[in-house]
């Protein structure tokens, strides 16, 4: 097969790889194998390619793919051979503690695509043809049948990028009548909004300086832009809340700068959800969060846990979170969608195969 | 009158000070004039009796107290002359958006007992025998009839360190059915012990070296005590849930290993909420919270919004906050008070008028 490895800083090549194979022996039996059909490329997929994060040695990209069940292990039982899978952007067993407590992401057999798995196996990337699912049954949720290209990019998100920024909105208690204020307008921001405006936000400023997101992010459910950044993009939230900031607020960045935003835009008493990945930090200012009872909660975002509850309204075609997909690309072309979303020429690239 | 002022390290004094008046003129009528009937010393009063908070000028003390309204100004409407009243720890408006929304700590005209109301005026110390209330209706808790001697200790724990220790398991997340961790056995934790019982907590794990407190931490709800610490005392806590930490997690200390001991105490997904006043940092590890989708939730508690929901069952003797109190003096004896505190021979001095 044909698979995506990352070889350093703007090294990212589509190139022969080994077929992946159903594991055997102990433990064996709960895999399949997926041919995928649509994958995409994640912004946290750049820091490794922009060098933010050292390639010591070649990696297998990806972790956001649907495809088809080609084969299975004798022991899966919920997932069969034909079913179109959305497959979560880690690979979980749903059935230990944090699973059931929520949060898969934690699960005690977790793995990672383009990683290991919990047996120490290599498992593929998603940015490739085939990819090896070490917990089936778990990991993957086959749709109700058989989707139409114009579903495919929709139901891709409920593999990260939308869920994630529903973990965000979520995280950050956006409940019926909350105001929230959405830090970043990337896919992640973007897919907060839409979240917010789900879970029933009655006003939503998402920040941004570019209008094409801005327009995107109205289309979602924003009620108010701002695009002001620092001290005086505090100021323009609050001046929107009363002087004193909104109920919740969504950090989908990871940057000190975009932390400090968050943090700042928050009403005495409201909470930020994080999903954006801290780069290398900052700490949060403990004393900051003490005087103001600012509540700070999110992650990983366990999406496994969240694809049920949305998958209907995304099937239905309810929600379209799938429009943060502003490039199509063939997945052999995935170098020129790295650059293109490293170039901000996109704001997410879709990879068919 | 007389009145506790601290001079410096370890040089708190019980001396003569000006009686407290009503305010007049512009803005003034809201206020009320308490003679104080039962203070306490807090944890937090001990950071300067230490020095690890200079003292650059004499400072009037104390923050907790209860009394008798012997004046009221004349814009005063709920509250009367002759009421019993419990004041929280600060002077709030209880109109403001940040009252209503539950923060009355942020309250948009706060002062701070001891320091400066919204309008600039000195205010009195709870440890003396007056304090003049700013927002007498705000602030200020009458009692359902004059109480005696027995239940007094108890009200005075609404003044602030039971409902730090409610706020700091409201912030926890603690529900019914919840696996609860209190990292702090002093009369702020163990509150959170008796809170988290009240909320319905179904395990509460005590941290405690101390056997007096040990038990009263039993009395109050805890089915278990760890005596552990550091890298022990987390093995210790996952060992009793599942090897994986707690539901919620109430950190009432804020010190660096108390933090981490807490942090690392709570579940994945799980909560922390924090209301040990933080020392001078640390900052909280961004990174760490991302991985495991803890949240973190707390800050000086807003006792004054949770006084009307726990007063009856204080009031009935349901419940008995004020047994943290384990050494009574009389108010002139203050500094006696102080010494007993910071050696650690008493968890919290109450005084009496």
């Amino acid at each position: 097969m044909h698979a995506t490895t990352i070889y350093g800083t703007n090294d990212v090549r589509w190139e022969e790889a080994p077929d992946p194979r159903l594991t055997t022996g102990e433990g064996a039996g709960l895999d399949a194998i997926v041919r995928v059909v649509a994958a995409c490329v994640c912004g946290s997929d750049l820091w490794r390619y922009r060098g933010v994060q050292q390639v010591t040695e070649p990696a297998r990209m990806g972790h956001e793919f649907v495809g088809i069940v080609e084969q299975i292990g004798e022991r899966v039982g919920k997932i069969k051979v034909g079913d179109f899978v959305i497959a979560s952007f880690y690979d979980c067993d749903m059935t230990c503690e944090n699973c059931r407590n929520g949060f898969s992401t934690s699960c005690q057999n977790v793995g990672w695509w383009g990683g290991r798995d919990h047996a120490g196996n290599a498992v593929e990337g998603g940015q490739g043809e085939y990819v090896r699912v070490p917990h089936a049954d778990g990991t993957l949720v086959a749709t109700p049948g058989m989707p139409t290209d114009e579903q495919i990019p929709h139901l891709l998100t409920l593999a990260d990028v939308f869920l994630t920024g529903h973990h965000a909105a979520v995280s950050a208690g956006v409940q019926r009548g909350s105001n929230v204020v959405v830090v970043g307008d990337g896919a992640v921001g973007l897919s907060g909004v839409l979240a917010s405006k789900r879970l029933g936000a009655s006003r939503i400023v998402l920040m941004s300086r570019h209008e094409d997101r801005q327009d995107l992010g109205r289309d979602f459910g924003a009620t108010d832009i701002v695009a002001e950044r620092g001290e005086a993009g505090v100021e323009a939230v609050r001046a929107l809340f009363g002087g004193i900031g909104a109920d919740a607020v969504i950090e989908a960045v990871g940057t000190k700068e975009s932390f400090d935003q968050a943090l700042r835009s928050a009403r005495p008493g409201g909470q930020v959800g994080f999903v954006g990945v801290p780069a290398g930090g900052p700490e949060l200012p403990v004393r900051q969060l003490f005087n103001t009872n600012v509540g700070v909660r999110g992650g990983v975002a366990p999406v496994r846990n969240y694809i049920d509850e949305l998958l209907p309204e995304v099937w239905s075609g309810a929600l379209q979170p799938g429009r943060v997909f502003d490039l199509t690309l063939p997945m052999s072309e995935v170098a020129e969608a790295y650059a293109a979303m490293d170039e901000r020429r996109a704001i997410k690239v879709l990879l068919t195969a």
